[in-house]
């Protein structure tokens, strides 16, 4: 890890910059990956799988036996932990309900918005050796309370042509049992356009490679809503005095093992908390399994020692990480100052970890900074909210001459007409 | 208006299919436009506006004394129409605020939401003839009352180098002081790469022509958010013997004098209703000035009679319509079962003017059959909402465990150990 001492604020956006994805030669790729699959349909879907993940098949949807089978491969420890997670992370969400709420905005006036679930949703989980089943559930959670009607899920096959037991365990629990065997951009693809096998549906969550990124970014353009767009995960800490420097390694060290180009950040105003923590990572480091992945991410993590709170605030405003861990004596001055973050989590004891798997908030958050614009996953992503209005015939009378005016002023005549041929009727009845 | 009588499930899709309209060939003409922003700043905006506005500008910010004399030039009706309408549109989204609630999802530890206004946002308002003053209301007073820092508002100048009064007063009186003279793709690419004089800013709301919304795809590209993709207006309404004819006609018309491209649809089961509403549709186009335009806009438009309720609100969630006009004597059977719409309005005294102008919702919605994924602008499109978690030291002895068993499923070992060692040193510490 590098660190910068005091840098100057006009330097900030230089050194704050995230390595540049360049997705452009991507798109080429998914024109022909959508065009095959619009075209060939699940035979592509077929010609896809056995090239990208080695396995030859023709039906892609789980069978409810593999459904089964898996909840005995599953060990009981396991299942537990996904039982206290389930619960915690279906608390939190539910709670983000709201309540129909009708407004009188005037007399004979009334507005209100319900929220209705998403009639159709996807949700990608990746591959790859470890099963992300904890993605599972943060996508499956708020989807199952939103309502949602249709909720299909894809993972890539393994080269037996297999999910892994706790993606299908942590589904089933959550009470989704639409699984299909798929990966890749071909799986967001098919999720988008429909096949004979693959249901088409109206918005895509999950993370995924660069592919799959790409792929959510094609199918926006043919209308299909995506969760948010996708980056490398990203850690920021600010500490003082008050924090374990052997705490802080631990979390710099579990962002920095996600990728190579996992963002680790420290922010301090106690300089010399900044020897204590390079230590602690040093030592660390060397009982780690992804040692050689976090070694390289560190390489690009920088520590920042800063004048006080309010700079570091202003840093973090600017940087606007995906999650913030504030370990420091005056938490409140950043719960109060805080813009631009995807999670915040709060003293010593409040590890990321506790939020990416199990204390109850989602753990699919914006990165790269788009904190600054977008929120994390919620119920929110899942439901739209319809506003209603009806207006009673005195309500009309009172807000009519209204629009008339502004209609007349905007020079849409057939949208005053709409008023006045109303309120005339209205004066014929009396 | 072409009737359908009782169309068959299998052919809802075609018959309701939109014009695609294709922005491909826009995509490589947004590039040029925001390299030469990118590379040119400022002197780039002088030579867009001096092409496409016909007028030479070198300061685009509307000054102070600019907003006094517009002030001065809008007429007393359309202040007062203006103030009423705002005070029911900031009631009805002032309602919309969420508050932060803590949840314990399990004994020490707590997860809240909060709310937070997106630092710096970019409203569009387009020119032509009229100018769409309601359009600043609708995103200005959401914008202000989510507690945006920074907002600025674009809007293209006359020959004259002016913006009409009515957006500078509507402006003024929602708080906006910060208004460019600048139009276009060029206006929506300034605001997304920033130059010397006008912002960058962190989401871009507003309609607009072809241009427009293809730079907004482009500003997306860019990291830039956007309120929602853009198509044609339309309206959708379901009717039955209840309607009054004349009514129902006045609405469709209101609709189709928005452009030659907008969609008006009437669904009925009522099938002594059509011949009488399209006899109004006749009777009343004769006296609009935009009589052209919505007459071509009623060649594409259709209306479907069928067998009942039911399958009425099928073929209405099959459509996703923009506008819903529900004037049925069974409104309840639609307000339960509406899933795709963007905004409903119920009975007999209930235009879409009104949602348009002044009754309080949004008039900023879902077209093009978005609704299926996506809200209208709401106080939501405005603020982020970050998560944030508080562990005790209790806490993470109760939820610890639950952890480290799901981050080791997952392989991921530094996760384990930012639990770990904190559960360690609380071991050490009795």
């Amino acid at each position: 890890m590098r660190t910068y001492k005091y840098p100057a604020q006009k330097d900030w956006k230089k050194l704050l910059k995230r390595p540049i994805e360049n997705r452009e030669h991507l798109e080429s790729i998914m024109v022909d990956v959508f065009n095959t699959i619009n075209k060939d349909g699940d035979d592509a879907l077929v010609n896809f799988t056995a090239q990208f993940d080695n396995v030859q098949l023709s039906q892609f949807k789980v069978s409810e036996e593999e459904i089964q089978a898996a909840t005995q491969l599953v060990n009981n420890d396991l299942k537990q932990a996904i039982r206290v997670a389930h619960f915690n992370i279906q608390q939190f969400h539910a709670a983000q309900q709201d309540n129909k709420q009708a407004i009188e905005t005037m007399e004979g006036v009334s507005c209100w918005r319900t929220s209705v679930g998403i009639e159709k949703v996807g949700l990608y989980i990746p591959g790859g050796t470890a099963p992300l089943f904890s993605t599972v559930l943060m996508l499956g959670i708020p989807a199952k309370l939103a309502g949602c009607k249709q909720i299909i899920l894809c993972s890539p096959p393994n080269k037996e042509g297999k999910i892994h037991p706790a993606i299908l365990f942590a589904a089933s629990y959550v009470g989704i049992t639409e699984i299909y065997k798929l990966g890749g951009s071909q799986a967001i693809a098919a999720m988008t356009l429909g096949t004979a096998q693959i249901p088409k549906v109206h918005k895509i969550f999950g993370p995924g490679n660069q592919y799959v990124t790409a792929a959510k970014q094609y199918a926006q353009k043919l209308g299909v809503a995506i969760d948010m767009p996708a980056g490398p995960s990203e850690v920021l800490v600010v500490a003082d005095n008050y924090a374990n420097p052997n705490f802080i390694a631990a979390d710099l060290l579990s962002q920095a093992e996600h990728g190579i180009d996992s963002q680790v950040i420290l922010v301090t105003y106690a300089e010399t908390l900044i020897p204590l923590v390079e230590q602690a990572v040093q030592k660390q480091l060397n009982d780690l399994p992804r040692k050689a992945i976090a070694q390289e991410a560190l390489q690009n993590s920088k520590i920042f020692l800063v004048k006080n709170k309010q700079i570091a605030i202003d840093l973090i405003n600017e940087y606007a990480p995906e999650h913030l861990i504030v370990a420091v004596e005056e938490e409140d001055f950043f719960i109060k100052n805080i813009i631009n973050a995807g999670s915040v989590f709060l003293g010593n004891y409040t590890p990321e970890s506790a939020g990416d798997y199990a204390s109850g908030t989602n753990h699919t958050l914006p990165t790269n900074g788009f904190a600054k614009a977008y929120s994390g996953v919620s119920l929110d992503a899942f439901v739209k909210k319809i506003t209603f209005q009806k207006i009673t015939a005195e309500g009309l009378q009172n807000l009519g001459r209204t629009i008339e005016i502004m209609a007349e002023a905007e020079e849409l005549i057939a949208h005053k007409n709409a008023v006045s041929i109303r309120l005339e009727s209205l004066k014929n009845q009396r």
